[in-house]
């Protein structure tokens, strides 16, 4: 598979790929639909024209919107046609859009384009479904004897997050100010969070939503799923500690949840499957399915302190880590009848893999601050400080290309006093 | 205050309340804001050009919207002209609108009015507010001497909810199938919940919201609350005991949240104004305010079987039983740079007072299922029955009329079969 637009084999958005995303610039500030392929970003509102299929012909006006939303509402035919058009037009035997005057203005390079985010995202949920993170950190708080909850291996725990303070991969991330309680019995404080962290996660947009009542049943989840994103939960775990009894997560992670502007379509990720996690105890049957649904992709973690020229990659993990698949994670979600809607995004919580190398967060990495983790320039890391910048990435390795993500980026601003 | 529409001092739409809801009629299906007055309804749209006001004058095309989100996005100012234009043009003595053509198109009967979502909820936050409910609750659990957390006196406990699934009143509840584990240490079952229950609610609108990483000051707070609602945060108590371990509640309050259609903004709900809760640890000075921010607001919950002719009222609270106010909330959410919109949603938590028949839900009310509770047709409940109505209604008294908010109501249907 060859584009006319020039790539390496090392080039994360090769014709294989073609990830969607939302851009603008400066000659041009409305925020469009765009797709990555090698350094370039096609602008899909400027080659309208060439989608002559039967269903996106009638649809192609969904390129003219700010965000991804309408595409995605279109549903998997409308998605597998879009992409074969785009393969078609893009590839370098096919003169349509390579020789055309069209090419002048369809193509912007991605350095001159300001990405925002996918979607509208009108929920977000959070996941649980790592078994190393969940074992590592029940470990850390209840022992090993009980590092899983009951409900663990039965269902994929989760939770509603704030989908406001979603930002865009480059959006600086303002440490959090709130209450903890460093010592059990005292009195809390009130100031900076000193445990800032970060969570490794991959997310998925849901495309085709259902009904208010109408569970998605485990057979179909897997034609809602529009594509995926890297995710950054940032977490501040000191306030996370003192507040989350007995309701859960708040505003130790509403402040800012990073993701990045592509979005991998399942269609790119297929080549990548390969055998889910053996699940034992069997989950019960609105939850089993024998097709693969795991993806191998690789993912790291690096950060670049702010005085430093210098990444230092803290984790490698990878996303089959995973106990709970994106399907199971969907029809699980509906069960009870609740519905979704085009741009609702689920992710995964932190990938952790089995060696201390693959934890997906600080608080396992330096096992609760008690281990420091040294960085290239010298200094070390037990929690984040303020002007790390932390990236994560994630690229699957085909044969003879790649399938990328991009980056996933936050820089820590120090805390606003008050 | 008198208007030319004609009602009677218990009507809960006087001249002094003007609720704003989102209505669509037969012969207009287009959902639009209006104002109730007695039992008509005020079509906003139409009579726009009254609205003279510096702000209104050049912002009545919120009007024209299907949310009120527009309205409620123009700050507190704009709410306050729109409400005096309002209360002018709909009284006895001014004849702008009572002796004008307009009048026989700006009017609709309430009965002939579809009522839909009031605002576009960008994102929905559970509080866990009143002191009565969350130590009736952790005795339960945990017994009289460990019934409150340790951080419930120092931050209004609260958790992120569902967006998607919150519903106008007279939607129905679908029964919701899930896992819980009725014996502990023995395997999950699947099916449908058995311990459905109801939570008497109230919640506020944001109206104009604040940016990401800039708190808003507790001193600001009030300006940025719209109006409020009845709310019944349904739960199923048999999957939320399951699963909401180490997490919070997921699908055990995310298959439906009913609201009441029309919102009381704060100016109409002023006079009931009452001193706050005595808090005893005195919080940090982010969540302290000295003005009265606490509303005597009598509120019932009543079911009505299938079968029965009859409602039967199985709670009588008020709203002032709040320990946290909604300032208190709000400051509270943001402290961390968390960004509200216009049209978010704050719930106050199960309102619950201290007399037993002041329990706003079941699992209270029937001391988790130990005491059954009698309905006027002999029956009895522990829980909710399929086919039972249930309507949550408040109304505030002042001198000589009421400011109510109308009917908060849903139909149990059984669950589907899976
Ligand atoms: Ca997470
Ligand atoms: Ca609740
Ligand atoms: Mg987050
Ligand atoms: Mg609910
Ligand atoms: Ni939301």
């Amino acid at each position: 598979m060859k584009s006319f637009i020039e790539y390496g084999p090392e080039c994360e958005f090769p014709l294989e790929n073609l990830p969607y995303g939302i851009f603008s610039t400066t000659d041009n500030p409305k925020p469009r639909p765009g797709v990555a392929i090698g350094d370039q970003v096609l602008d899909l509102g400027v080659i309208k024209s060439l989608f002559c299929g039967p269903l996106m012909s009638k649809s192609s006006h969904v390129f003219d919107e700010e965000s991804l939303n309408g595409l995605m509402s279109l549903g998997k035919s409308a998605w597998l046609e879009c992409r074969e058009t785009l393969q078609k037009v893009l590839s370098a035997s096919e003169s349509v859009l390579r020789d055309s005057p069209l090419r002048h203005t369809a193509f912007v390079p991605s350095s001159k384009c300001r990405m925002h985010l996918p979607a509208k995202i009108g929920d977000y949920t959070d996941f649980y479904s790592s078994i190393d993170h969940a074992t590592n950190v029940g470990t850390m708080f209840r022992g090993k004897d009980n590092a899983l909850m009951p409900n663990w291996k039965y269902l994929p725990v989760g939770y509603h997050g704030r989908a406001s303070s979603i930002v865009v991969s480059g959006t600086p991330i303002r440490r959090p100010t709130g209450q903890s309680c460093p010592v059990d019995d005292k009195p809390p404080i009130f100031g900076p969070c000193k445990l800032l962290d970060f969570e490794l996660e991959m997310a998925f947009l849901v495309g085709t939503g259902n009904q208010f009542g109408s569970p998605i049943p485990i057979s179909e989840a897997q034609d809602h799923i529009f594509g995926c994103v890297l995710m950054n939960d940032w977490s501040a775990r000191d306030i996370q500690k003192w507040e989350y009894v007995p309701l859960g997560p708040f505003l130790a992670k509403n402040f800012g949840t990073t993701i990045s502007p592509w979005v991998v379509t399942l269609a790119a990720l297929e080549p990548f499957l390969q055998p889910n996690y053996n699940q034992d105890p069997k989950p019960f049957p609105y939850l089993v399915h024998d097709d693969p649904f795991t993806f191998d992709i690789p993912l790291t973690v690096s950060i670049k302190p702010e005085t430093s020229p210098e990444e230092t990659t803290v984790c490698k993990s990878n996303f089959k880590f995973m106990y709970w698949t994106m399907k199971q994670q969907l029809a699980h979600h509906t069960i009870t009848g609740c519905n979704t809607n085009p741009g609702d995004l689920l992710a995964s919580g932190t990938i952790s893999g089995p060696s201390e190398d693959s934890f997906g967060s600080m608080l396992e990495l330096s096992w609760r601050g008690s281990k420091p983790i040294p960085m290239s320039d010298g200094s070390t890391r037990t929690f984040l400080k303020d002007g790390d910048e932390v990236v994560i990435r994630g690229a699957a390795q085909g044969n003879g290309y790649k399938v990328g993500f991009g980056k996933c980026s936050g820089v820590v601003l120090p805390a606003i006093s008050h």
